[in-house]
């Protein structure tokens, strides 16, 4: 048990401590590094924070984090508005912007099905996704969620709520991963590229 | 290049990967982390360290961390005020209450003399530790900085100092860490622990 010289100092630590991956010992490394910080950079530190916290949005038709009411992806004239890639947070929109691969737009879950976090259909921007394909414009849904059985339950879920709204539904491609070597790949994986293989281009 | 869907989210990832040792991607996930908790949570989060760099006072006599003018230590009547243990910052005096072995004083330096740092000895407070001990009522001075070359430098300035005010002036033992096999350790330790071997009590 650490005593802290000082009530303010402990509470920095243990609200710093909070954050994912942060233990005691580096919630006073942190605490201790604002504490030699100017006035200015700390002040700016928390309200950078309390800003995002309390100003940001989310996009009304994606459900992707946004400075306005409809995103700047949602509202570029240049992407194809007919094709919707279904991703769990707005960390996989920003990795699959990453790529420059697609050119579509997104809907972001904001999780995926899991019972035991007691995470229901309900929790998740599901019936949004349904309504938006139900409107028209959507010709293709592309279930890009991780292949874990949570991510796999909620493709399947969803996959079924658009059975009857005349879309296509496809997933991302599961296979070996660009640079691994195949002796180290785990025989689910290379049992589904064998199943999902592809003609070779010449 | 990552695109930020927000200058807020990046804004805040920005601030929170000047933190040391969070680079850009925990920084992402700190802040969607911090995103996602309840606005009360982020406000407490944010608060904390506002308070505590704004309100968070330095002892007068040993410049440790405190809430009030003098801290717990120094207003403590059962500690012995006749020794004073000299420490670069105040991760070292909750290192040493720790140990439950030092029942007296300390005083924090804020930092070690460090030409490559540009860190003067008027940056430090050396000249409160001098005026400390001229004033009278300290015995004996220990030096309890780190065994780097800046360290020994800043202890041996110290020493300089103090060296006709009347005072003992003693170092932390260096040695081999309790625990430690003998084989692993560096020869300069080794020497320098049987250069200042003890009497073995039986």
């Amino acid at each position: 048990m650490q005593s802290y010289p000082s009530y303010l100092l402990e509470n920095a630590v243990n609200q710093l401590s909070k954050l994912p991956g942060v233990g005691k010992k580096s919630a006073l490394r942190l605490a201790l590094h604002l504490l030699k910080q100017d006035e200015q950079q700390v002040n700016d530190f928390a309200q950078s924070i309390l800003l995002m916290k309390n100003e940001i949005k989310y996009c009304k038709v994606c459900r992707n984090i946004s400075d306005s009411d409809v995103c700047q992806i949602c509202s570029d004239p240049k992407r194809d508005a007919t094709i919707v890639c279904v991703v769990e947070t707005i960390k996989e929109v920003m990795l699959v912007e990453e790529t420059q691969q697609y050119k579509g737009l997104y809907h972001v879950l904001g999780g995926v099905i899991s019972p035991m976090d007691g995470v229901k259909p309900s929790d998740l921007e599901i019936q949004s996704l349904v309504e938006r394909v139900a409107s028209g414009e959507i010709k293709e849904v592309i279930m890009a969620l991780s292949p874990t059985m949570e991510g796999d339950t909620t493709s399947y879920y969803i996959a079924r709520k658009l059975k009857d709204l005349n879309v296509r539904i496809t997933a991302i491609a599961r296979g070996i991963s660009v640079g691994d070597e195949l002796q180290y790949s785990d025989s689910l994986t290379l049992g589904r590229s064998i199943i999902d293989r592809i003609e070779y281009k010449l």
